[in-house]
């Protein structure tokens, strides 16, 4: 009756033995980790460099799967033309698997094919074993990947988003996605973004007499995240522990090399937590733990990166240090002299002290605890018999403050009173009511964690796509 | 000299031994997969159901760590003020673990307190051993999480989540963060949200004449994605196979139960693809390999979440089965009046034709292939000799399209030809110019994935916090 044939996928043909293997087998990074001497393979990728000799011609292969490249051997009996042979091109080559006198494995070609050349001529803005500043690479988002350096640093961010995951998960703390769009501004600070279709059509066929444009296709304004701990409360109150890991958006005017207008935050919300040691303790074992998966497992990419190496990472061995809000204060007017702007109780600290905080306690990361209530936002616990409340926030080497969080106010009369009038958060009091919980947590800013650990100067380069006051490219 | 003490956090009190203790280790869950018999332990949590008799009370309380519940025995003897422990309070218990005579693990309490009551009285809207619809608990976006079957889904969810990501890492695809703001309308369908800081200080300090107010923050018309591809696109041009998991956005006006304004894809860009059938391979693969992860690990879970069992997942022994675009058609048109619009190659299907294709076909996931040009954007690639793009959608039993993709065009005159000459897209022909590679992906909706395999009927209860039309709660 019908006209169709079923024809299930193992019943097609195929070219290359792809069929049900892993993309994997195929990559540089497996053939230098499981080679099989002798054996043929076949290999795409481009080319870092070429050497052209009488006997022979020795092309260096990357394929993007890790920061070693293999060297390609292509004898001058195979009559390869190697005019369109330049850095950057992209090849098949196909060969078997040897070992040099040194002991590297390389590929004796049997062929080679070009996919596509490259060239500087043409306007190709990165030559062979030339070295780029990175701002200059930056003018070229779509083609960084290109660059070794930042192939390397997204390998190793990918890295870090599993070793983040994977430590969640340990913990038994749950993952959840947080809205991106909300109807609260979490920290009250005036730093959103408003969102509204780009439709006028849409708009129109949607239109209620006496609603603000803004408000039509939600019924109200709606926002971009710039936390999520409001919804991350509400899911503990019934979940346990929970963490999100997304993009988080501040529209504020500040091209500084600290500062995007889109960035990556790792929020989380421990359940039934009635002390902040605990909390802190916590962030000190995810950011040992994390740093240290990647040393064991990302090493050549650190290295090729930004050209540091383990000995940089001395502070995994110390235990984090913690000072209260006036002993960080009185340090840095200990050493009044070094500021353009000295610090005080009623403005906290700026980028400058906290750098400051951080070398002079020997590059370890410090938490400051025990912060004055008003410079932290409204949820934040109060402390037993002071102005205090039980927020902190974790400094790091380079960058500064990298993790802020607290407890949050668990009693229900207080809470309320400190509640903003303005903004719709009766929701917030509500699952307080009915079986309510202690809760405490954190926000981590995932682009500094890079920034500090692989010492990288501008947080821009941190992240495929960077967007800046007057930068949204691509 | 200084004024600050360094107190490494292993020289802190501490009231309980948390201290580099796995907060998973205070878990129901953890409880449960490891006993320890006799011995003392305390937990938290929320009283799921509690029984009064004349010699003991029974409380079975849940923390959500797993949908298993754990019966705490209270004696008479203890005294306890069983007033206030009703369905829904938080409480902390301490005890032995014990085994019944049918060999649950149960607690003997020794101590029990209560943190929150819970009254349906006060307003908690749901009552103890009672079902509730989905629309009504939808209701209640911030307390949903206090509902078995939501929990359940969310913990799901989670597992879902890392189930992805390490079976793409397995395949040695790497996970990259593409922007959520971009100045580009990938699918070119108008559905887009544009973004502006809702702040008109701000605004007006950075404003320069002639600039449109849309265009003041980034210097240009900024929007919410709608596809990563074209960014995953240039990412794969330097470091091989990638993939992205994160938040997309349709300004659409659809309340249908298969939609949602803000939604989770994972797109996948795969490296040096000449052919379809390698990609098809892989999804039916990664989706095999991520559902017996859930089945595995997660199947208590999925029974509470709806109720389906293993028997449900039968697809997952047989082959995905292919239709060209042209045998589907001809099913439909051979069965016209199951339907209340005709299919046609005019307009390809819609959401009708999809579900039907597939109970048609046995329930199994159904790849249609070979599709006409007209039907997919510019950049698919096109077949030799044919009108036809090697395009896919995939179907999934009772949502439909679940997944779609296929090969780029690699044929730089071809693509420079059917560039759309509205949008900067420029950038999108220039990582070609430089050693291009073909590359082939897709797009896999997360929460149709979930929908299909949890039989959930509407999309909105498979995220935490859905956003649709007139519909941005919290």
């Amino acid at each position: 009756m019908a006209l169709y044939i079923h024809r299930p996928l193992s019943f097609l043909n195929y070219k290359i033995g792809f069929l049900n293997i892993c993309f994997k087998k195929y990559s540089i990074c497996s053939l230098l980790r499981n080679p099989e001497l002798g054996s043929e393979i076949e290999i795409k990728g481009w080319i870092a460099n070429i050497r052209k000799q009488k006997h022979n011609i020795f092309i260096d292969v990357k394929d993007g799967s890790t920061s070693e490249q293999v060297q390609v051997i292509v004898s001058s009996d195979l009559n390869v033309n190697t005019k369109e042979l330049s850095a950057g091109s992209s090849i098949i080559t196909s060969g078997s698997i040897v070992k040099s006198p040194k002991g590297n494995i390389e590929i004796l070609a049997k062929k080679i094919k070009l996919i596509s050349k490259c060239s500087t001529e043409e306007g190709y803005p990165f030559a062979p074993r030339k070295e780029y500043s990175p701002e200059y690479i930056r003018q070229y988002l779509h083609l960084r990947t290109k660059t070794n350096h930042f192939a390397s640093l997204l390998r190793v961010r990918n890295s870090a988003v599993l070793a983040f995951h994977s430590a969640f998960q340990d913990e038994g703390v749950i993952n959840v996605h947080t809205p991106i769009l909300t109807s609260n501004d979490c920290e009250g600070a005036g730093e959103t973004f408003k969102v509204i279709p780009d439709n006028e059509h849409l708009l129109k066929s949607m239109a209620k007499s006496g609603v603000h444009v803004d408000e039509i296709f939600f019924n109200k304004k709606s926002y971009l995240t710039v936390s999520a701990q409001f919804h991350l409360e509400a899911l503990a109150n019934g979940l346990g522990s929970v963490y999100t890991f997304g993009p988080t958006f501040r529209a504020e005017n500040s091209k500084s090399r600290f500062h995007l207008a889109e960035f990556y935050m790792i929020e989380v919300e421990i359940a039934f937590l009635e002390e902040l040691k605990p909390l802190l303790n916590f962030v000190e074992r995810l950011l040992k733990k994390v740093t240290n998966n990647l040393l064991d497992n990302n090493i050549s990419d650190i290295v090729s990166c930004q050209g540091i190496n383990r000995t940089e990472f001395e502070w995994l061995e110390k235990d984090f240090v913690i000072l209260s809000f006036d002993e960080a204060l009185n340090i840095l007017n200990c050493n009044a002299s070094q500021f353009k702007k000295l610090a005080n109780a009623q403005n906290g600290f700026n980028k400058e002290h906290e750098i400051f905080l951080v070398k002079y306690l020997g590059n370890i990361p410090t938490f400051i605890i025990d912060w004055p209530r008003h410079l932290k936002p409204f949820y934040m616990k109060e402390c037993k018999n002071d102005s205090k409340v039980l927020a902190f926030d974790l400094l790091a080497p380079d960058v500064g403050e990298i993790v802020g969080g607290g407890l949050r106010e668990d009693d229900f009369q207080k809470l309320e009173e400190k509640l903003p009038k303005e903004g719709v958060l009766e929701w917030y009091l509500d699952f307080r009511k009915f079986g309510g919980i202690s809760t405490g947590g954190f926000g981590l800013g995932f682009e500094r964690y890079l920034q500090t650990i692989l010492k990288i100067d501008n947080i821009k380069d941190t992240i495929p796509f960077p967007r800046w006051p007057h930068n949204c490219s691509l």
